[in-house]
This record gives C-alpha cells, structure tokens and sequence, in this order.
C-alpha cells in the first residue's frame, strides 16, 4: 500500500483478572500473581504453531490498547513523573499512541490445550480483559536483556508503596477466594491512584478484579480494603448501599 | 471491530544499509555498526513527541515485514538449528508469521532535526531499508532485561564464525569508504548463508550494502570479499562479467 498501513486481526483475546482500565499495573511483571490467558483465536490454536515455545520463560505479547483506540496526544504526563510533567509519547509506554501498539513481556506458565481450544496460560499482566492480541513471540536474553541501558525519567522501577490491608468483611471473603488475597495485595501496594491525587484524599475508590468489585481508601501509607464484593451482589442483604 | 482488527499507518520510514532481504542478521544488536535513521513522517516530525527520549540509551521499533507480508507459515525452520529442525512460529521471531510485525532493539544514538524533518539514527539494525515503522517505544531496563530467562533452543547468541578478509580491489574501495569496512565485516562474520549451504561451498555469494554490492566467498572458516562494486558501475572498465 502507498502508506505502508497494515491491517491486523487479533490472533488472541486476552483472559485477565483487571476488567476495567483503573488500577492494571502500568507495567508488565509489576504484579506477578496478575494471571491470565491468551485464548487464541480458531485459526490459531493450533499446537505445532507453539512447537518449542514450551523451552521459554518470557514471551513477547503485542497487543492493541483496545479501549483507547484513535486516540493519541504528542504529550503525555506519566504517572512516575508526579502527572505533571509532560514528556513525548514516543519516550512513554502511554496507550494514547499513534497506532495504539501495547508491548508486554509475560511469564509464560503453561500452553493448554482442551477441546481444540489453544490458550496459553501467563502472568505479571497489565492488561485488560478482552484485549486483542496480534503478535507473540519468544524472549530472547542475548538480544533483548541490557540490564544497564541507560533509561532517562524511567531507570528505576515505581517502588511498592502502601501497606495493603483488609477489613473483616473483606478477609472473609478472602477466605474462600484462594489467590485473590496476592492479586489484590500486589495491585494495591503500587497505588493505582492518578498522581495528583497522591496528598490527602478521603476518597473511596474501587476497581473490577476477576467477579469482584474491590474498595478501597488510602490513609497515609496505608490502602484499607473495605469491601471485596462479587459483581452483581452490591444489593445483596447485609452489604448497605454505602458500600 | 467485531475481529478486533486495527489498521495501522506507518509512522516511520526506515533508512538502513541493507538494501536487500540475503544477508541481515537475524537479530537487532547484532551489527552494532548497522546504523541508519527512522525517518518520520510528516505528520509525526513533531520535537514535542520526542521529548525526554534522549535520556534513553536503546528504544523498541515495532515494524512490518513488509518484504514478506501476507505470507506466514505455522512451522518455521530457525537457521540457528540449522536448517532442519521446525519449529512453531510464535517459537520463533521469523519475519513469515500472521499479520507480520516485527520487532527490535536498537541503539539511540541521536535525534535530528532539519528544515521541518525529523529523524532517529540508530544502530544495531536487522532491518531492510525501506521498512515500515509503527511504533517507538523507550527500553525499560527494570520492565524489559531478564537476562537469566530460559531461552530454549535459542538460550546463546549466534558466534561470529568467519574471519573477513579483503580482496586488493575491494580493499582499494574500503580505504574511500570509512565505516563501510568494519559494517561489511561484522555483517558476514555472522555468515548470513542458509543453513544448508555451509558445509562445501564453492559458489559466490553477493549482497546489497549502502551503494555498494558485496561479493564473497567462503572458504572454511574464513570470507574472502573478492569485490566490492557500486551499484551500477558493474560494466565499468576493470570488472569483468565473471565478477
């Protein structure tokens, strides 16, 4: 084509714990426990496609940030930088891109195979349920590990920053959600607020994990988990409407 | 899109010595002399969107195969097998592989701008002139370098394997081209042949870099370039057709 465009068709759809934009890491391998699959589409689940894929650690997902689709600014506040200090969108992982292309580096934890279906089985996810999926490819250490590349505003990884616990109700239901305590502690402790938030703030605030709205409020350095409450459920008896 | 498709535009045009498909390593880093730009297109040739990526020592380029677009196979054959043991394509980083993204790791090592163009040169590439570009990204050392990642079949990088020597008149050459000696060495120490070519080997062998065509042969362990011929000059006086 004249532009050199590319049309792409998603290979895979995404099955991951974060259902809604707020709060998923903002990086891949920030919360392990983040754990999910890539369900490959018919035409793609296919073993001997993945034939020697099993001897990796690490994969390559490229992906579409779906939910921001059309969407670029040329400037862009990352979180890092306090939200108010502007860089390119080219020296950022933004999704707000030209093209709307996602890199992520996954832990590979298993290929499955079940009635034709093909899915690959991952973690340290920062990605949306449903996202579409266009390219996987192995990790390759010699080429792509340079462990002391300079990294301008970026050098260090966000250190984990509140102590994450959980009220009574919340443990409860804890008790019977084996993995959901890790997955929700990891998430927390980055603190998903938007930057300019970060002084005080009495604020509630909630996102979708799995089938659970969980809520939250940060006291200092502290979130406390209030609710933890299956989707669906919020006017069940015993949990008031100002949860 | 009911297929989660994504038509992507090329953002940038990639201006690279290798002007043909034979002969580019098989990885990004592998040249490190292997420098040309990412030329921008206009409507990306904006300063503001590259603001804070000069502190970045290395960027990610997401591109398309453009020379092998449309084409994939499931079962590819990596040439550090040698040839002859398939492997499954999201096992591998072949360029024939569904909706033919790419993806390397190159050095940054300036941004230009001049009368209202804008351009990254980079190094390290294993990328065709002319391919491409969809995406930059900065390196996150902290996100993106694993090096003890298993890495199966792929675990170690390809060994330099032949010596590069130079002919009388391709030497003649090299002494008004500087910098073209030590690309052309470190692109044919890697022995760009297929896999199924080296054991005896008396043919000829040429490849396309910058201006010029390469010629070479191997004997044993060592490439002997015979000529080095600007590209049109073949029937110059001097250069018989048996070159």
């Amino acid at each position: 084509m004249s532009d050199h465009g590319l049309h792409l068709q998603a290979i895979a759809r995404v099955v991951s714990p974060y259902r809604e934009k707020f709060g998923i890491p903002r990086q891949a391998g920030l919360v392990e426990a983040a754990r999910g699959w890539l369900e490959m589409v018919p035409e793609f689940a296919r073993p001997e496609a993945f034939e020697g894929l099993e001897g990796f650690e690490r994969i390559w997902v490229i992906f579409g940030f779906h939910a921001c689709e059309g969407r670029y600014r040329l400037r862009v506040r990352p979180p890092r930088l306090g939200g108010n200090r502007e860089v390119g969108v080219f020296a950022s992982r933004s999704p707000f891109r030209p093209n709307n292309l996602g890199l992520s580096l996954l832990g590979l934890e298993g290929i499955e195979q079940v009635d034709g279906r093909l899915r690959l089985r991952v973690s340290g996810m920062d990605l949306l349920h449903g996202t579409p999926v266009y390219d996987i490819k192995p990790y390759l250490p010699y080429a792509d590990a340079h462990p002391d590349a300079a990294a301008g505003f970026a050098a260090q990884p966000p250190s984990p920053v509140l102590a994450v616990h959980f009220g009574e109700r919340a443990d409860a239901v804890l008790r019977e959600q084996p993995g959901l305590r890790e997955l929700i502690v990891q998430t927390l402790t980055l603190d998903p607020r938007p930057a300019y938030r970060k002084g005080q703030d009495q604020r509630r605030y909630g996102m979708r994990i799995e089938g659970f709205d969980v809520r939250w409020q940060v006291e200092g350095d502290r979130a406390e988990v209030e609710a933890i409450v299956p989707v669906g459920a919020e006017d069940a008896p015993g949990l008031s409407a100002s949860d």
